[in-house]
């Protein structure tokens, strides 16, 4: 970095608001995503918005692109700082602006890490729905940026669902905001939703107005085991069917309840093909009579056992369980690949079966589990990044997969994002129309290409494979 | 219009697809919305979304603009062929192409009227949520280019929040598809959550897919007499403190109260200040409950009398009155002005009082009612567009209205849309900037500004009035 930029930015930032030492440079070249890496030339930690919108204007003057990133949990490159320039971490502007009690809305800083934000909501009587199951580390602003799902999708929306306001700021520095504590508001386009899933590309979150929900009087969780995968999915359908919406209903195949079990110690035979783990949550009396209900479809549907969770400490084991299935998965193998194709709830089991025929073709290991609500299932391979032919096999499985995902009428990724990572394939689900009409929106927040370059779009749209079915 | 362009339309649409005698371009030259007329030069009726494309090619080929249309029941303007050019009515575009029970999803035609639809739906035990009080007449297209809301809103959401998949044709004459019956996406920017609200400037939408959901197992229906205004606005935000988000939560001022009762005869009481119409639906236990909750926070806010329907014919008949509102009060004079100043739901008294104090002011009759829980007001001025003296003041107290509103934290337009009404005054809510960023994507949708032109944004914005509190 030349230092008369260096210079500049001290100048907004002050001495604790920049590093270019290499420790620092490193830890910032990289995310949650195996396999990618790139050094920044700098590292920024604004404190306001005036200085994030001070330290735009001169990277704009300078033509000088920039990242902004939280935590960097995300699993799709999406922080990576491929080009260089500068990494802006959040993590300074992390407060609670305000809960409005009357309004049931609030308004925070985006390097608020999400699990203190919907504890301290929790704390209030309150509820905020999304769960990304890296909740414990990511931050708003990043859950925004990606627009994080979790295992409550289902009947709650995930984070774009909860966003209704948003100041930021845009590539020449500009500030603008968006929406408000307004549950109707349709004054032009929707920039607080386009925003939200914008991968940090558009501009740079600075504060966000969240909804906020009454919350569940009360909860109930079960697990259910099949000897056969289309009854699991046949469960699931049949549930919605019978116009219940249960608040998570997760899957995992037969290899992933091994390795959690393994991992958690939850008793679970290992000899089944699918597993259900399903909560709902609600006043008291639906509670009962959904999973009353839902036992008795999960029973007429072959399930080989069926087991309510007796206590909160039960409930809380399994879910717990569930949400370590990633980190189960990764203490397999040295690189552990996660990712999200999402298909039309009712393809869930014929998008399973997919994936388990793919994984034998290309002779990988690849465990399933997610979110059967939602169609939203997270393939996950257990690979060896210093293994390059085994790399190439794991590649050309998942490349399959988003094939057959699109081709059942789903999408590349559900709540992960495109990142660099799904860039290639994103054309497979929206078209070259699609491509040049989000292009068109980049160009014009970011027509120098500042925020976030590499992300989202790719050099060159990957060729659809063919499947080969024999 | 040239002969040469009538004749490559004709083509594509043939004789049954194309009009242009006075009749037809005299009924197309207005909507929903008093004051404003444009003639077109033709009005074409596609019948498939290749028609769509086709008709906009040529369009595009000789810069001719377009408006898309359903019933033009929006009350900004919003179809109003302002530059003459075509206007393409969706009518004949009315199937509903597919109910999937086992994803949930509806599959339908843009000019399909939103209450066939919802009919359809509730026959087979499913719920489409948005209740724009034009449902009878208006169209899904519509309701989407609008982001229509409704009576439920609060509990519900908008229209935006069941549109999950959209099928549109560009200025272009490209087709795109976005979403799909997916309950998570994040395959690159929101598409679908652009269009919707984006009223008719970014595409022609030709296809939709629709969220439904389990519809709720009972309803009940109370109303609540106040002598003061900020008793019932309490009221409000006391139910929604109490963790309680009833289904409707409507408020009418004591002139509405009137005119409603002098319309639908209900033998509503005169004198009072402000009433409030309540539904809570649900799970019978939980209407139960939170009906009985309400009817306590009502009675200790001081209401004067609480009513709970007894049947669901006296609910029904509570709740078109209330839907009649407009009607009711268009009968007063010949030209009435339906406004949707929105405020952050804590602000609603101090925003009708805000009203009261400007319409004494500029000696014009405003009466508002509107969506208490969601803080949309409909401040409505019956009045006579001969008058040209009187109008003068309507618009000057409509321009402090918007100013108040946005003043209150809130908005100029909750669920009626930008259209040319709002246009100049965009910029008092989103800032210049937030008028650069919305007009950039418009540029990158649609260089030639061929789609509804001269709509969402205005020649020049409207300087803020500076409020004489005098």
């Amino acid at each position: 970095m030349q230092s008369s930029v260096k210079r500049e930015l001290l100048d907004i930032l002050g001495p604790q608001g920049f590093r270019d030492d290499p420790e620092t440079l490193v830890t910032h070249s990289y995310d949650g995503t195996p396999m990618l890496q790139s050094l920044p030339e700098a590292v920024v930690y604004p404190e306001n918005t005036q200085q994030v919108s001070d330290v735009m204007k001169v990277l704009h003057r300078h033509r000088i692109p920039l990242v902004s990133r939280g935590s960097g949990t995300n699993l799709c490159g999406g922080t990576v700082p491929l080009q260089g320039g500068v990494v802006m971490v959040m993590h300074r502007m992390n407060k609670i602006l305000e809960v409005d009690l009357e309004n049931l809305t609030a308004t925070v800083q985006p390097g608020l890490i999400t699990k203190t934000f919907t504890e301290h909501i929790e704390s209030l009587g309150l509820f905020y729905p999304p769960d990304p199951s890296s909740m414990a580390i990511s931050t708003i602003g990043g859950n925004i940026a990606e627009c994080s799902g979790g295992l409550r999708g289902l009947k709650y929306g995930t984070t774009k669902d909860y966003v209704i306001g948003l100041e930021a700021v845009l590539a020449n520095g500009d500030i603008i905001r968006t929406g408000g504590k307004l549950m109707k508001d349709v004054a032009g386009y929707d920039l607080t939703k386009l925003l939200v899933g914008s991968e940090g590309t558009l501009a740079i979150i600075t504060e966000a107005t969240l909804k906020l929900v009454p919350p569940p009087k009360a909860k109930k969780t079960m697990v259910a085991m099949y000897n056969d995968l289309y009854d699991a999915a046949r469960t699931v359908s049949q549930i919605i069917e019978n116009r219940i919406i249960p608040a998570t209903l997760e899957i995992m195949d037969r290899s992933t309840i091994r390795v959690v079990d393994e991992f958690a110690g939850l008793g679970l035979p290992h000899d089944m093909e699918a597993m259900l783990l399903i909560e709902q949550d609600g006043e008291p009396e639906t509670v009962e009579r959904d999973i009353a209900r839902i036992e008795e479809i999960c029973r007429a549907e072959r399930a080989d056992r069926v087991n309510v969770a007796q206590s909160q400490e039960e409930a809380l084991k399994l879910l717990t369980a569930r949400r370590s299935a990633f980190t189960a998965l990764a203490r397999l193998r040295p690189t552990t690949i996660l990712e999200d194709a999402t298909v039309p709830r009712s393809k869930i089991a014929d998008m399973v079966v997919e994936i388990n025929r793919i994984a034998r073709k290309h002779n990988v290991t690849i465990c399933t589990f997610g979110h059967a609500g939602d169609g939203n299932l997270h393939p996950t391979a257990t690979t060896d990044a210093r293994d390059h032919e085994e790399i190439k096999r794991v590649e050309a499985a998942f490349e399959e997969i988003f094939e057959a995902a699109i081709r059942l009428g789903g999408t590349i990724t559900g709540e992960h994002g495109v990142g660099v990572v799904k860039a290639p394939f994103l054309e497979w689900k929206i078209g070259p129309a699609g491509i040049a009409a989000m292009k068109a929106i980049k160009d014009s927040f970011d027509p120098h290409h500042l925020l976030n370059p590499g992300k989202v779009f790719a050099k060159s749209s990957r060729k659809r494979v063919v499947i080969d079915r024999g």
